[in-house]
């Protein structure tokens, strides 16, 4: 540990999720020493949520000996730019569709340190790397299957952020480029539309209105159907609920192998909701990349699980990025 | 200038093609002051092809005041592994196709300088970073379109090896995953099944053979049509060839679309025998592109044709892994 560290031995995270905001301040080996939340919407000016934020900040800033002994503050948010430290017309926030928010400068101006932001796939991605599976790795892909796909990609031991900040959409690389399922983001046939919670969700409704399979998901209303059901229903050995993980799976094996193509990586890591199916997905996906992947890559990278603990992963990733400034 | 460079002002680039190998003695400007070949065949030991290499270099190394002027060499080869310095398994070198050669030790030993060695595309890269289009880019993608598509990626001013040294095979991403064209990888629908020259020929025979529509390409015997016949017919307003090389620019256009979602690059560029069609290819990519790429991409990459000139682009890319050293 360098004298700073001894000096300023925390980072404080915010995960910033379309419903909560969470808080952790965080030490070097990844130990979670405080934590608090506050509601995300609700706020119509950005400036209330930020006065609310460090309202609630600075009773576990007391906790841990005051803001003299925190180094920095990391923010894992959507639609993030690493480069401005701003969040850029995010959609599902109430104080931040339709505009451009400062949100680094205005929490640093408040708390008086330094304060970095980025996405929440590119903050995982640092999670890993610092504290996760990844220590010690200089080329790897983290992939978050979430509510929606997300990534972010580590190549010569830095995270790839491009011209722009915007960088690591492996969400949105066209996986059927015909007759491809409708996505968020306008386009079709995106690998988010097929291997997010909501793609599986989808997988098994088209199942179940196409063919006259049994499962046990038909005793459900199937507009009401989510990954986890299908999840429970795969784990009760339900064959349709089954060959939907199967083909996510799948699908997720083929894309890696195009990616290889792109930055050879040592490993390929998974983090988010789906990832909690463990072998059921994870399976799939390395058998479906042996058979995709250029004869030269095969056999060379890694299929691992996200190493931070799950409830608190996101908060930690957020904090990872505040070692680095 | 610093003090090395005026002392050693020269760098070697060596093009280790399937047929010829290309040897230029280049300042940091890139002007080629001395030039010498060699075949690159027609040796049955790679000790025998070094030997030939060196007495070749011999001469022009001379001619520029003696070894003590050089800095470093840089060799672009086929399967060549920058890591460690080899040609791993070339299929079309008769000293190296079924073996490791490690080149960049044997040259470096009888010379007595430093030697690197990366593949084509690589070193087309670091070409344009050095002295062609991308001089202070520190993110961009060099496609170069040949007998096959190769890539050179730069992220963060570094090229990209990834873990193994053959990061950046883009040719082989897949674009097309039911009916694909086979692939000399053994795979089926990569873009360089399509976006080749020899994808372009193959292109034209299959609008021939499919269609009754018109075209001069009829007067030739298909299996002797080749992307330069589809170049000169569609300069003379041929519709089908017009057709074949807008269909070629509108894949590409996509597949960058996707190494946007990866990298997010402030350029493409271009280079190689099928860029010589000029706006025939470039513009169809660009349209393309625009409307395949994600929104938050959408009008940031430039799309540029190589700045090195055509003849010697491949030593100078070469020479310029030598300044890296």
């Amino acid at each position: 540990m360098d004298a700073q560290t001894i000096m300023k031995p925390y980072v404080i995270g915010l995960d910033l999720g379309g419903t909560n905001s969470v808080f952790g301040i965080v030490d070097s080996r990844g130990d979670i020493k405080a934590t608090t939340a506050i509601k995300t919407q609700g706020y119509d000016r950005v400036e209330d949520y930020v006065d609310a934020a460090v309202d609630a900040l600075q009773v576990i800033i007391d906790q841990v000996g005051g803001i003299d002994k925190i180094k920095a503050m990391g923010i894992g948010a959507p639609n993030g730019n690493f480069y401005n430290g701003t969040i850029e017309f995010a959609p599902n926030l109430s104080w931040g569709h339709d505009t451009v928010v400062p949100l680094a400068k205005m929490f640093s101006d408040r708390l008086g340190i330094p304060v970095a932001l980025t996405n929440d796939a590119n903050a995982a991605a640092i999670g890993e790397m610092i504290y996760g599976v990844a220590r010690g790795m200089k080329n790897f892909i983290v992939i978050t299957l979430g509510t929606g796909v997300g990534s972010g990609i580590v190549i010569n031991g830095q995270l790839v952020y491009g011209c722009d900040g915007f960088a690591g959409e492996l969400g949105h690389v066209i996986m059927r480029r015909e007759n491809g399922r409708s996505c968020g983001c306008g386009r079709k046939g995106c690998l988010e539309a097929y291997c997010s919670a909501t793609g599986v969700a989808r997988s098994a409704r088209e199942l179940l209105f196409t063919t006259d399979r049994p499962s046990v998901l038909r005793d459900m209303n199937p507009e009401e159907i989510t990954s986890l059901d299908v999840s429970i229903a795969a784990g009760k050995g339900d064959q349709l609920a089954l060959d939907v993980y199967k083909a996510t799976g799948e699908m997720l094996g083929e894309a890696c192998a195009d990616f290889a193509a792109f930055s050879s990586p040592e490993a390929f890591i998974f983090f988010g909701g789906l990832v909690k199916a463990g072998d059921l997905i994870m399976d799939p996906i390395k058998k479906s990349y042996d058979e995709h992947v250029l004869k030269i890559f095969r056999g060379k990278a890694k299929f691992l699980i996200s190493g931070l603990d799950g409830a608190s992963a996101a908060v930690l990733g957020a904090s990872a990025i505040g070692w680095e400034l």
